[in-house]
C-alpha cells in the first residue's frame, strides 16, 4: 500500500527545507514558520495563532474503493486537527478547497463534508471559508486549519533536552492494522480467511481506529497548559519517521525501548495471526495520531498522577540522548541496533 | 479557452451556499465566514485577520504548456492578494501546497516557487508554511493567503446601496487579450498574421497584463482606510460575474454604462483586429484583478480628487439601482438591455 514511496517522502522533506532556507526570513510577529507541525503568529496581545494546511490526493492519500467519502473528509480534518493538538492549541477554525472531477456524484462531495464537518464538531471548530474548482483527475481535498494558544505558549519539535524522557499516548500501529483489515478484504481470499480468525470486537476496534482517528486535542492542551512537555509531534509518519523529526529539530539522539511501546491487544492478535511483528507496526505503521512528546525526566511522577487523573494514556518508552548517540532500539533481550532511517506512507 | 463552464461555476457557487447554509453559523469572533473574498476573525483587540483560500488545477486553472511555472505561481498568489485587495486588508502571510506528479521535475517546482515569492515580495508577504505531496494525475496548488486590517474595519460585498456609484480601477479585458494572444500563436497561423499585426508594445502590454497581473492592494487599503467605499470584489471572473456578485450579496440592481467602461488602447487595437467588441472582454473576459467598487455619490469629487493624487487609475462606470431593477447595460446609443447572466473562466 506504500505508493508514496519513502524516497518521495525525503525528497519532500529536502524540497521543504530549501524552500524553508531560501524564501523563510525571521519577522517579528512569526513565531514558527516552516518546519514544524502548524505556522504560528502572535496576534497583538494575548493570542497566538496556529495555522496548519494540508493537501490531500485521490489515489495517494485516499483511495475511495476503500473508504467512504465521509470517511475521507473525516480523516482529513482530523490529521489538520492532530497537527493542532501537537501545538498543545484549541483548534478553531477551518478552511477548505476542494478540486472536484466533472463526473463526481455531489452527494458524495455533500458526504465529505459531513465528515469534515463530524471531526470538527467534536472539537467545537468551524468552517469559515475555501474553494471549489474542476478537477481533471481524481478528487483533491486542501485543508487549513487554525488554532490559538495563549501568547508564547506552545508545543514545538524543537524543545527536547538529552535526559528527557519519550513519551506516547495510546496505543499504536491499530490504525494501519485497521487498514490492513479494510484492503485485504477486497483482494486474497487466504486473507480474508485469516480476517474471520480475528474476532469480531478486535477486528472492529481496528478498523475504527483507522476509520475514526481522534486527534489528542485534550492532551496536547494539557501537556502545553501544565508546562509539562518539552517537544511534541503528532504520530501521522509512524513513531520512527515522527521520532527523526522531533530528533532532528532539537539536534538530539533518542534511546527507544522497544519492549515498552504500547500495543493494544487487538493489533497484538492482528500481527499474530498474520505474521507481523507489532512493533515494526508502531514503528512504520502512520496515521495513529497520537502524541509523541518529551518531557523533563523528573516530571515522571506529576505526568503519570495527572494522566491518570484525567483518563489520558501516556506511555514513556524511552530517553533523550546526545546527538552523537543516533536514534537506537533497545529489544527486550537488552540488544540495541540503530533505528531503520525509513518511514513510509499509505493511503489516508 | 473556456474549459471550465459557466454551468459548472454556477453549480459550484449552489454548493458552496449549500454547505454555506449547512454548516456555518454565528460565531462572536467570526466577522466574515463564507461568501466574500475572505474570512475575517477579529484578534483579541486591534486586528482582524483575513483567510483566502484557493486550490488550482493544472489543465483547469493553468495550462503548463502555455505558461511557465513561474508564471503560474506568480499569478496564483497574485489571485490571493487580490481578494485581499478586495477586503481593503494588508497582506501578510502565505501558506501554500503542492500535490506533484512523481514526473514533475524539481526544476519547476523551484520555478513555481519562485513565482510565487516574486508576487508575495512586492507585498512582504511571508511564506510560513505548507504541504508537499505526490499527485497521480497533474500539478495541483494550493494557496492560503493571511492578512489584516484594523479591528471593524473591511471592505465586504454587501455594502452597496441603490444610489451609489459603481467603479473599477485600471483597464479590463487586457488580461483576456493577453491568453488569446498567448494561446492562439500556438495553434492558428492566420490568427498568428493578426498577432503580427498587432503592434509589438501592444502585444507586450497585452501579454504581460496576462502573465503579470498586478493586484491592487494599494487602491483595496486606500478605499478601506478613507472610508470611500461601500462594498468591493476583485474582477477575477469578468466584471459580469463579479457585478452580480456585488448586487446578489448587496440585494440590490445596476445600471452600467458601457461606454465609460476603460479599455486600454492596446485592448481596443487587438479586439479590432479579431472582430472582436472590447466590451464584450471586459464583461466576460475576467482575471484582471482589478477592483470593482461601490461609493456614495457624494464622494465622487474626493474619489476621483484622491485617486489623481495617489496615481490610481479609477473610473466611474455605473449607478447601483434597486433590487427589482435587475443589472441593466446602456450601450452608448441610449439603449437598454439587460446583463447576460453568464461569466466564463479559462486558463489562468
Amino acid at each position: 500500500m506504500a505508493i508514496r514511496k519513502a524516497k518521495h517522502t525525503i525528497q519532500e522533506f529536502a524540497l521543504i527545507r530549501t524552500i524553508a532556507r531560501r524564501f523563510a526570513r525571521r519577522v517579528s510577529r512569526l513565531v514558527r514558520g516552516i518546519g514544524d507541525d502548524a505556522a504560528v503568529i502572535a496576534a497583538s496581545r494575548p493570542i497566538w495563532w496556529h495555522f496548519t494546511t494540508d493537501l490531500l490526493a485521490e489515489g495517494v492519500h485516499f483511495d475511495l474503493s476503500v473508504a467512504s467519502a465521509e470517511s475521507v473528509g473525516y480523516r482529513a480534518a482530523m490529521a489538520n486537527l492532530s497537527d493542532i493538538a501537537a501545538m498543545g492549541a484549541v483548534p478553531r477554525y477551518l478552511l477548505t478547497s476542494l478540486a472536484i472531477p466533472k463526473s463526481f456524484p455531489s452527494a458524495r462531495i455533500f458526504d465529505l463534508y459531513e465528515g469534515l464537518m463530524r471531526a470538527c464538531r467534536i472539537h467545537d471548530v468551524r468552517l469559515i471559508g475555501g474553494d471549489t474548482s474542476a478537477s481533471k483527475a481524481g478528487l483533491f481535498l486542501s485543508i487549513t486549519l487554525i488554532g490559538t494558544t495563549s501568547a508564547s505558549r506552545a508545543l514545538f519539535r524543537n524543545g527536547a533536552h538529552v535526559g528527557d524522557h519519550i513519551y506516547v499516548t495510546g496505543t499504536l500501529g491499530d490504525s494501519f492494522a485497521g487498514l490492513q483489515l479494510l484492503t485485504r478484504g477486497k483482494t486474497s481470499r487466504s486473507t480474508r480467511r485469516n480476517r474471520h480468525q480475528l474476532g469480531r470486537s478486535h477486528r472492529q476496534f481496528l478498523v475504527n481506529r483507522h476509520l475514526r482517528p481522534m486527534a489528542r486535542i485534550a492532551e496536547g492542551q494539557w501537556l502545553n497548559n501544565a508546562r509539562l512537555a518539552t517537544a511534541a509531534i503528532d504520530l501521522s509518519d509512524g513513531l520512527s519517521g515522527d521520532l527523526q523529526h522531533i530528533c532532528e529539530e532539537s539536534r538530539v539522539g533518542a534511546e527507544l525501548d522497544l519492549g515498552k511501546i504500547p500495543i493494544s491487544t487487538a493489533c497484538r492478535a492482528y500481527a499474530e495471526r498474520n505474521g507481523l511483528q507489532p512493533v515494526q507496526m508502531a514503528l512504520t505503521g502512520g496515521e495513529d495520531y497520537e502524541l509523541l512528546f518529551t518531557a523533563p525526566s523528573r516530571k515522571q511522577a506529576t505526568i503519570e498522577r495527572q494522566a491518570r487523573a484525567r483518563g489520558y494514556r501516556v506511555t514513556c518508552i524511552g530517553t533523550i540522548r546526545p546527538h552523537r548517540f543516533g536514534i537506537q532500539m533497545t529489544s527486550s533481550d537488552g540488544t540495541m541496533r540503530p533505528m531503520p532511517v525509513t518511514s513510509y506512507e499509505h493511503f489516508r
